[in-house]
């Protein structure tokens, strides 16, 4: 627990939250400031800034109970579908310093609108490079 | 796997792929159409239209896959951070009908834009009732 941690504080009750679901690694609660109705965020109870260095078990286990708190989320918000969202770091738009991954039920006319631009490489070979690097560091 | 599933032929080799890393269950190409440089997708190799159907051992394994992969992108592209990215369903922007997460290397001044909207429940009691629903599933 980290003192200042606003998630932190939640987990450990000092703050509330509506709850949705907990187990005895993750909590679901729903957003206080949510893109549609039902929107959530799933956390790792433990604190870690980054989804990098949540533990692989944890880890796994949030993608084994997200799609179903989805289901039941999305369900419930009379909505047809989702998307799931995790932001790591400041500049890929992390508020709190406590990895979450946002469950945000949708509907066809809900207007919100996520980036669909297509962006160009600079060249083939800045492609190249990016694969070459990412393969070796993975092969490490 | 589907005939006409376009990532279906790229695992079965049927297209070519910028392949990042594969594994019994998951491989990870490059998006043919990146948000930016390094934006790549991560699948489970069997069909499945939705994240909510694939076997919780494949999806479990995806969010340990993730991190790892994001890592070596985000630095291999120069990037800061990343977002993880599953969009479930036609109405949430799901435009190829087999599971997939996006992961996506973000700058601090990569303009790229994500919903930022505050919603509002239609009432008390719609907040209350999507939460009892909710939870009123998921002890099932």
């Amino acid at each position: 627990m980290i003192r200042d941690c606003v998630f932190c504080k939640i987990v450990n009750g000092d703050l509330p939250c509506d709850k949705v679901y907990e187990d005895e690694d993750l909590l679901v609660f729903l957003d206080i400031a949510p893109l549609a109705p039902g929107h959530a965020l799933i956390i790792p109870k433990e604190h870690h800034t980054s989804i990098t260095t949540v533990p692989p078990t944890v880890a796994g286990r949030l993608m084994q109970v997200a799609p179903q708190v989805a289901i039941a989320l999305t369900r419930a918000a009379g909505a047809d579908g989702f998307n799931l969202l995790l932001s790591n770091g400041a500049c890929a738009g992390q508020v709190v310093p406590h990895a979450h991954m946002h469950l945000v039920p949708r509907k066809a006319d809900d207007t919100i609108v996520l980036p669909a631009r297509t962006a160009k490489y600079e060249s083939d070979e800045q492609k190249a490079e990016i694969l070459r690097k990412t393969r070796e560091r993975l092969a490490k």
